[in-house]
């Protein structure tokens, strides 16, 4: 027993030991239900003890209650070899130059089928082995910065990664993709959108909604959408390369201070907000949709990142029976930003304007958004609206929630002073505000 | 001077003294870039003072730049009468008996050009001049239970509404409507899903997006659909009669607990979240969709509603960076309930794991929800999720965050101990949850 149990405990350890049947080895179960094969997969430490895991040839996982199993055969030992790392490909020195920084998520891991533990896939040589078409538009060049799960990525990793990626910047990268966890992808888009305003390059964040190990992945197309676009897109800025629709058909390159996760799991669940992707990939080709992007013809060596974010910032969205001692709280706490998420056109109830003016006498910013998400704030339309306005309520137009949270906590880590800041949230830095139109569209219309 | 010149002051008030006009009169400016005619219209009373407003042929208000203006001539005295109360249709008493309750928002209003001010239309009568068509399909009874902008309603208010319904339902109505601001209509939508569960009768909501007084108005299609819906419906439930596309095709009739507000201004703006509207009115006719709705066999006079509701329930939106201290302060403020609003599945960091943990020992409520809006929360994917289960926190499937809010409120407020709401909250109550099918699709697709 090479691999051993490990993560079985009781009476399902017992039973497995009684059958001969390691990790990773291929058995067959038989049930009071059904009989079916797959490879034993290990078990997380706080799983139940009645429960042996299998993964099934479609490459899903299945739970069977111990209780319940008849018979455990071996059939055979593990067939996929350990992780190795293949040679690389020859590589034509007249492509781009392309680095792939990981951060961690479903792109950067690959399950290992015989330990069932996640492998970072990190080395250019693995991503080669896994999508090999990436290796035709650019010489890639990989670091891992860190690996975390995405809900664990905070401003201080959103720092990190802008110094990184300036620095890339400044040694001549001609594209750099950003592999991350889908979860707060958007917020970090945002924030290098921020950081790395005026980039003279594409930086595209790239992630995965399925795991390479399921048949439904959607990690291979994302990645060479990015690397596409990273290699010979004709203009610059921050992007976001994800499936365009649930169907392999293309990739949408969408901007960075525009994208949201519409779904928790589907795999076009980023979507643009009242606006449509920058551009899409489809087969290797770059398609341009936006006619205003940003340009390529800046220079490199000079780039300069304005990567501080103040975390003293609070998103705080609005509810009926919403207790303005909430605001209150924030205030007393120090904090020295707050992006409220309001109804409708920007709204709150009435019980909220004493602390909101209590806030903006401090000299706390208070930006208000819509929570509604599509659209765009008015506070001159109705009475309540102008009531928040004289309580010195910044109204953010059509920048949605998290852009504007992380807009704010970047404006007031980068001035001195929140007349500064303010200035800073009214400026259009990285497309965070679309222009009006007469006839506000969806993409989805 | 009838009407004089309410809300005008400064040098704009003067000029318009010296041009011998009142308000509601038929002027034409003239200013160095245009000529335009209008009835000239009130002032706030926070407006600035270099501002002259006209209403335009057309129904939109243009303000004039005092400054600008070179001339203004009287043309005619105001020619629209006060607003009277027509006399009332010969009424059918064949047809059913429907009620509209008003809460105010912009259906329940129609500017009065003569003097610019918002007139709540809440007779019968006055609702059948504005929209004849509705006296074709019941016996309408109104009463206004509050005038207020939907931004001010609270858990207060759903209580009132519930009870007056409740005592209606039990008087033999065929069908109540109830006119509500659409900036907290999901919301209070919501909240009567759970209060009047097993309604035996429909109850819909209503709003509408733009005032009568502009002539792209959806005010008139959206209460067609509304009494249609309550008069001649052959399900019960709780419903929101709103615009299903932004042309005048179709009303759509959301179920009351799956309905979000997802667009500032459009007239489409209200979207069933992760399923289709129960129906539509089309030409009058009620198009049914979904096959399960409930029943309209229930006897009516023994009718009780569940309306009482705990105020002191939170929902907070997880961001990069937030401080867990924001949960610390509810549980020490006596918080009974917390909806968190995670990343992806339902995530948050875990620097949230104390915090967390810390509530729900002390017998805190915490709900898990998602702020991608669409899909469902899956604490069992990924460990992180586990970390959250193992601390007490209760997966909340699909249910979307607003409505998981104001279950919560509801469950704490009807019963007597943590531990029976927590079970309420994991029961289907009003379609909150929808049924899981093999692959998940959203209306829009």
């Amino acid at each position: 027993m090479v691999a051993g149990l490990q993560g079985y405990r009781g009476n399902t350890l017992e039973l497995l030991k009684k059958s001969g049947v390691s990790i990773g080895d291929l058995v067959e179960v038989k049930t009071t239900r059904m009989t079916v094969q797959g490879s034993l997969m290990p078990r997380y430490e706080h799983a139940d003890e009645q429960h042996i895991v299998l993964k099934l040839k479609n490459g899903y996982n299945i739970g069977l209650q111990v209780n319940d199993i008849l018979e455990i055969r071996w059939i055979a030992k593990s067939t996929s070899p350990a992780f190795k790392s293949p040679e690389a490909p020859k590589l034509d020195p007249q492509l781009p130059k392309v680095a792939i920084l990981g951060t961690g998520g479903t792109i950067a891991s690959r399950v290992d089928y015989r330990t069932g533990g996640v492998h970072p896939q990190f080395s250019a040589e693995e991503l080669y082995l896994v999508v090999p078409e990436i290796a035709k538009y650019a010489q890639i060049h990989t670091e891992l910065l860190f690996n975390v799960y995405s809900e664990h990525i905070n401003a201080d990793h959103w720092e990190k990664i802008a110094e990184k990626t300036a620095e890339m910047i400044r040694d001549s990268y001609d594209g750099i993709v950003i592999a991350h966890g889908t979860d707060t992808m958007g917020y970090s888009a945002a924030a290098l959108s921020f950081a790395l305003a005026d980039t003279p390059i594409p930086i595209v964040l790239v992630g995965s909604q399925r795991s390479t190990d399921r048949p439904s992945s959607d990690a291979a197309l994302n990645l060479i959408g990015a690397v596409t676009t990273a290699a010979k897109a004709p203009f610059s800025g921050v992007y976001v390369s994800m499936h365009h629709t649930i169907d392999d058909e293309a990739v949408a390159l969408h901007i960075g201070a525009r994208i949201r996760k519409n779904h928790t799991s589907r795999r076009d669940a980023f979507e643009s907000i009242d606006t449509s992707p920058a551009a899409y990939v489809r087969n290797g080709e770059l398609e341009v949709i936006h006619k205003d992007l940003p340009t390529k013809d800046k220079p490199q060596q000079s780039f300069k990142a304005r990567y501080r974010f103040e975390k003293k910032v609070a998103l705080v969205k609005f509810y009926p029976s919403f207790d303005p001692k909430i605001i209150d709280y924030l205030v007393d706490s120090g904090y020295r930003g707050i992006i409220l998420e309001g109804t409708g056109l920007g709204h709150v109830s009435e019980q909220c304007y004493d602390s909101i003016a209590w806030a903006t006498e401090r000299g706390i910013l208070v930006g208000m958004t819509s929570q509604c998400i599509w659209g765009r704030v008015r506070l001159t339309v109705y009475d309540t609206g102008r009531d928040l306005l004289r309580r010195g309520v910044i109204p953010l137009d059509d920048m949605f929630p998290e852009t504007a949270l992380v807009k704010m906590m970047w404006a007031l880590g980068n001035t001195k002073t929140a007349e500064e800041a303010k200035t800073l949230m009214l400026q259009n830095i990285a497309g965070e505000f679309i222009a009006r139109s007469p006839i506000e569209r969806r993409p989805r219309d």
